[in-house]
């Protein structure tokens, strides 16, 4: 069913700073897409089923650009290091297993199970470098419904041999293959994804530049999250001048190859003005760089810039799915930043994190995460009747109540791209 | 039943340094006190009755030592100020309600449900100015279960006239009045509230004292969280060289009178030796002081110093009532204020954060908050098989796991001073 109504407070951003909400009014999807949200639903739709979820809360599904899936195992553990010693010491250990299917296939069934169950509908997912665990993952998102970029992960030095591929040739065959076998499902496509840097040799880079231009793929990776790990490239190029050179020497920044860099904590100013002009996304993962004790990435002042910015759980530097959790990180994480480095940039606002947590993020995926007419139908219904209160809210305050409170409990319904993901299964 | 053997994982601290974990043992209650932690049942207790909970996670209940409950209604709103406007604008309005004692029993139904439901078992409560709301809160908070000090509020300057002691004399009556009618619960008991030095005059502060030397009552209130407030506090107390001196010249700081002091953000080093020598404890509130931007704790330093130091929410400036979240923010913050601020004070470990929130801020109730002989039986049991995960876990890794993402539904049941709080309700 790709007609209907759904009846309820409806929640949604145009821009970053206000919400749209129009109380029990209705939200059209039509053939997948978003036909307006109305006060008092037209004649025209008067035919259409209709969800009634009068007094619940409607909003936009949430969008993560940046998640692990095989760190799923590990969320909320072994969090007492900085990213280098905790990539050597607890991931990099955890993705090795994912060379056995059956581990694999146990561990996708899990986080998949939970991220359906979650408020995302649109993720950008890390597997590991196994393309065989990478493709379970894949056909799992798939039958989810959930729309996803997924990458098998490159990487070829400073890794365990676990891990490390064993040769560039190898790599790039067991990447097109990869790439190949995975490029018609309908939800989810693959995504080039060099792990970062440190990992990833130039001729590995240059002949992931070559897949890149052949299958017109996006890129994901990693940016600026850690001084050490800044230090650590700039020895590794000493031909660049800023991290951000290091992919885009390869033309994997941006312009032509839609891009997504996670973190950009301790980004160069050439390095933003690259990151701008050439319209490379940030995922923005503020509770992963408290953990790893990263810092604080200055977005106000990304936004300021006009920088495409969207949220990270980055799962399992993050503990959590929840990119509700991520707004409220992004928020308080803004606030300290304020109070104890810069007090120039002001704290983000609720509407901001939430625009960020949909429409910016939503962008990577096109016309996604907002119910302006024409936009793709993502929307989550939230039931708060269990977090109860005496006295009365308004729709706002009960949706900023919601970003900080909010469990997966308290979703109800779920619908991506006009399909609705939990009819078969609640 | 006073008597009664406990079966599963037993976790919690003799020290800040480390857990003390028995896998599958049993953890023993007589007479309301604990009675040791064994791995194998010793025979004197084999006829006590067991509640087996094989393979459930066992810990002591964990302790808030700084909640406002009158706040709770607008947990995870309105977090856009800093704390003097946030006062005005959110706070003082809310808490004038509850001179409508049919709003305050709304209310206070709704606060106690979920103390009840959470892993606390001992909390230190404010509640407002008004005595009868406060006495409806006690006598909810008696019939719970849960061990409590709460606060009648006193505030007589500087407040809004829907919350203003109209005169000392009416504050001094209404407040050992109070005090009398609530002196007989089992479970709650009486502590005197000064708001915070802004709000109450140096003849309240003269008489509030009279009372606690009368009736040996311990002392609640606020300490050094906001800069423009320690500013404002150096205005109404020209005679004082720090902020703590204003509790302290009325003897309202430690020593014979036990007090908790929340915050202390940004504690002088006169006042920090202040409260180590008088033993003043200290409510470390960390997601408070990030969602009103005051700024992070130092208490690494603070537990350097020896000083006694626990976890609190801090409804409303906190968010939830979860002191598993407050452990998170307390590890979280201290890595921030490591790379941000100061890297001589290590940022704060699981464990670290598990024993403030059990054993450290216990010691304000007595010998509460651990599994050591003698200790009150305080126990929570944690049930983590909804949180799936595909490898093998130690015990040790679950509860780290717990800390980050364990909700109220995972509390399956809690004991407080050997009494069984879900026996009737669950």
């Amino acid at each position: 069913m790709k007609n209907y109504v759904i009846k309820g407070n409806v929640c949604y951003s145009k821009s970053k700073d206000e919400f749209c909400i129009v109380e029990n009014g209705y939200v059209v999807c039509e053939n997948g897409y978003c036909a307006g949200v109305y006060r008092k639903l037209p004649e025209c739709y008067e035919t259409f089923p209709n969800y009634d979820y009068t007094d619940k809360i409607i909003i936009p599904g949430l969008v993560d650009l940046h998640v692990h899936a095989p760190q799923y195992s590990f969320r909320g553990m072994g969090m007492d290091l900085e990213l280098i010693e905790w990539l050597n010491t607890h991931t990099f250990v955890e993705e090795a297993k994912y060379s056995d299917m059956e581990y694999a296939n146990r561990a996708y069934d899990i986080f998949t199970e939970d991220l359906l169950n979650s408020a995302t509908t649109r993720a950008c997912i890390f597997g590991t470098v196994h393309p065989q665990a990478t493709s379970l993952l894949m056909k799992k998102i798939e039958d989810s419904g959930i729309r996803a970029y997924v990458g098998k992960v490159n990487m070829d030095r400073n890794s365990p041999d676990s891990l490390c591929e064993q040769s560039v040739e190898q790599a790039v065959c067991d990447t097109e293959q990869w790439i190949v076998e995975n490029r018609e499902f309908e939800n989810v496509k693959p995504i080039l994804t060099p792990r970062f840097i440190p990992t990833c040799s130039d001729k590995l880079m240059e002949n992931l530049s070559v897949l890149q231009k052949k299958y017109h793929l996006p890129v994901q990776s990693h940016l600026s999250e850690n001084l050490g790990e800044i230090q650590w490239v700039k020895e590794l190029c000493p031909d660049t001048s800023f991290y951000g050179e290091a992919y885009d020497k390869y033309d994997m920044f941006g312009n032509e190859c839609p891009t997504i860099m996670a973190h950009c904590v301790h980004s160069h100013i050439d390095e933003i003005n690259l990151i701008k002009n050439q319209n490379v996304f940030i995922a923005h993962c503020p509770e992963s760089n408290t953990n790893l004790s990263s810092g604080i990435a200055p977005i106000r002042a990304y936004l300021n810039h006009g920088i495409k910015v969207g949220l990270g759980s980055d799962i399992a530097a993050g503990s959590t799915l929840s990119i509700f959790k991520a707004m409220t990180m992004a928020v308080q994480c803004s606030k300290l930043r304020w109070r104890l480095v810069d007090k120039s940039l002001a704290p983000l606002t609720v509407s901001e994190v939430f625009y960020l947590a949909t429409k910016g993020g939503g962008e990577f995926f096109g016309k996604v995460g907002s119910f302006e007419k024409g936009y793709e139908f993502d929307a989550v219904v939230i039931e708060d009747a269990s977090i109860k209160y005496p006295q009365t809210l308004s729709v706002k305050e009960r949706l900023e109540r919601l970003i900080y409170l909010a469990e997966d409990r308290n979703i109800i319904a779920k619908f991506v791209n006009g399909k609705n993901l939990f009819e078969k299964i609640k």
